[in-house]
């Protein structure tokens, strides 16, 4: 019962503390299975019962002090120099490691900024503090969001495949769905066929199913995260879907514009909102690199549909992805409070990124497209294919 | 797209209000897909992406505060008299809404003891002190661990329907493994059994499912999460397991021990111990009750197998079941540092626990069982048929 992926997190994790000249890093953790810190799926895969914890060293080390009956499972995964288990409390245990390594400064899991940085929770915290009242350590906590981003963030070989794997499968539904598609279909019934073909391809839902896909048709409904309705599919009409599935444990999150008749059909106001967006997302691609800070990117895009007389759009042009369809860090987001200090994040290669927005039209609705792309030594390259036309489904079927 | 459950739930978060006569409750929350704060499985069964309040007052008022995108959705689920969406800052609606309220105390989700009660970050604790920062709310946070153990605990009756249909379909299983079962069968291959079997009944694992069933075959593996090996089961041995299932979202976690030979060639130190782990069930059945401390339970089991020459188990005889498999709130559990203040929690009607404990043999490894109760007005009723004898599976098949 190896793990080869979270092994090699695991050694990264070590490297990056190396690099961030950070002595140690602590994921502090109890009944996991009712509620996981993000991190663990990086580098554990599996849940732990009692009060544990994970510690990481600048020099390559990997501890893991867990519940008696934990450590048998987690020795077995063989991903630890050394498992030790424990009956009544953790403490004696806790600290003796800890003074053996005598860290300079011991990185905990929290951020104002990240949720997949901020696992730590606040009775956790208390606990903690208690454990190690009176001696040193209590000072040398600090914010380990530094390391979980770019361990997160700094995709290795084996995560890009995964999630290529899912794009490419997330694509193959999009084209099944062109045959599909008619005039006259309620939104949750091409919600229905959707499920049926992840089923098919053997992938799960990369988020909540009930909104995945968002399915909106026709020119009235808000795009967001609502459920499909009983809405119909119109002639002359758009259809909107955000659509992302899980392969082994990673996502795709790509977003799709369908319009029902002939090309020559498409309305004047249709085809520039739909080429304003296209034009948006490939002018931020080619602008994207390592480097830059998140809201540098959104910034392209942003100004490129205002000049062009579109309101901006209201969220940002791009999160990453990865074992989460939100997969934290850096964002290519505007500088607004709601997105803390993500946006200020530099750009790093080996992310994926998603690069999405709408603009809206005065009868038809919003048009809003989201691709997936990696940043590259060079650049960013694109993981999906992006949409280069609105698909058309002929009326008559 | 209603909610039946989650709105009783959401009526009786605002009842307990009132009972222990605090004035609001607020769960406070972003990007639940990656970490959700584990009460929103009961009063919302939704995702929020962006920071969201939700406030509960003593008079039965309930605010939804949500992202944009995040409000149609929510306001489809009819549990909420507002939902106030925003979109560059929660701040100020957030504000707003507190100071209408003017709550004397915020209960904000944290716990030192239970993991249930703790899902508050520190990363959001220090935002939600920002937002608040100059206002006299930031004097009036408690904790919200009282609120959501007696939310949580106090099963109503359509929770213990589900939680009685999840312990139905696990005893069927074990009763079909009867058939199934025979000497020379790896642990892994009865584990592979269980998981056809869950499929066929349509219920998911309440655990781990790498370590659900926990199979132990023979007399030298240790009881635990470790998960099945390549160990095979032998005549005049035991098999044990420990075992649960999820259905429509609520829990079953049984522990049952098979036989490999007649009844009669049941070595006497099993049948000892076999007995004394039934009988020190039923006598913490017969003791407990509404009223109780946790720990007054776990140590009239403990001390019945002590009395009779046993080493004490090294874990609590009972936590409570339901939408998790370790369902938070009081324990029945002894005084230990691991177990914080749970123990000392108080048993309440509608709580559904688990009785549970181990003792070892000389020569044929550990014994243990699990049975699954719910507190009533007078004492407690069993929700599993308990075991009372060693189920034998014929050595020759």
């Amino acid at each position: 019962m190896t793990r080869p992926l979270e092994l090699q997190k695991c050694k990264q994790a070590c490297e990056i503390l190396q690099e961030l000249d950070i002595d140690a890093w602590l994921i502090w953790v109890r009944e996991t299975a009712q509620m996981a810190d993000p991190v663990l799926k990086l580098v554990l895969g599996s849940d732990l019962v009692w009060q544990s914890a994970l510690i990481f060293t600048k020099d390559g080390e990997k501890i893991a002090i867990v519940g008696n009956f934990d450590a048998d499972g987690i020795e077995d995964l063989k991903l630890f120099d050394q498992v030790s288990p424990y009956i009544q409390s953790i403490r004696k245990t806790l600290l003796a490691e800890l003074e053996r390594i005598n860290p300079r400064q011991i990185a905990l899991n929290y951020s104002r900024n990240d949720v997949a940085a901020d696992g730590l929770t606040v009775g956790m915290r208390m606990l903690f503090e208690e454990y190690l009242e009176g001696t040193p350590f209590l000072e040398r906590f600090v914010s380990a969001e530094s390391i979980i981003s770019k361990l997160r963030g700094r995709k290795i070989s084996a995560e890009i495949t995964r999630i290529r794997k899912a794009i490419e499968i997330t694509e193959q539904i999009f084209a099944d769905a062109v045959d599909y598609l008619r005039v006259g279909l309620t939104e949750k019934q091409i919600h229905k066929f959707f499920h049926q073909k992840m089923k098919e391809y053997g992938v799960t839902s990369a988020w909540e199913k009930e909104r995945n896909p968002a399915v909106d048709a026709g020119p009235n409904k808000q795009f967001g995260h609502a459920g499909p309705t009983e809405n119909k599919t119109k002639a002359g009409q758009l259809l909107h879907f955000d659509f992302g599935v899980s392969y082994q444990g990673f996502c795709s999150d790509i977003q799709r514009m369908f319009f029902f008749g002939e090309k020559r059909d498409i309305p004047e106001e249709v085809q520039t909102a739909f080429e304003t967006v296209r034009d948006a997302i490939t002018a931020a691609s080619k602008f994207v690199k390592a480097g830059i800070m998140g809201h540098e990117a959104d910034a392209i895009a942003r100004s490129f549909v205002q000049e062009r007389g579109y309101e901006e759009y209201q969220h940002a042009l791009g999160h990453q992805v990865g074992r989460n369809v939100h997969d934290g860090g850096t964002l290519l987001a505007p500088l607004w409070d709601r997105y803390g200090e993500s946006p200020r994040g530099t750009v790093e290669v080996g992310n994926v990124f998603t690069l999405e927005l709408y603009v809206t039209t005065e009868n038809f609705g919003q048009v809003s497209l989201e691709e997936n792309i990696v940043i590259t030594k060079t650049g960013c390259r694109f993981l999906s294919e992006p949409q280069r036309e609105l698909i058309c489904i002929p009326p008559k079927r």
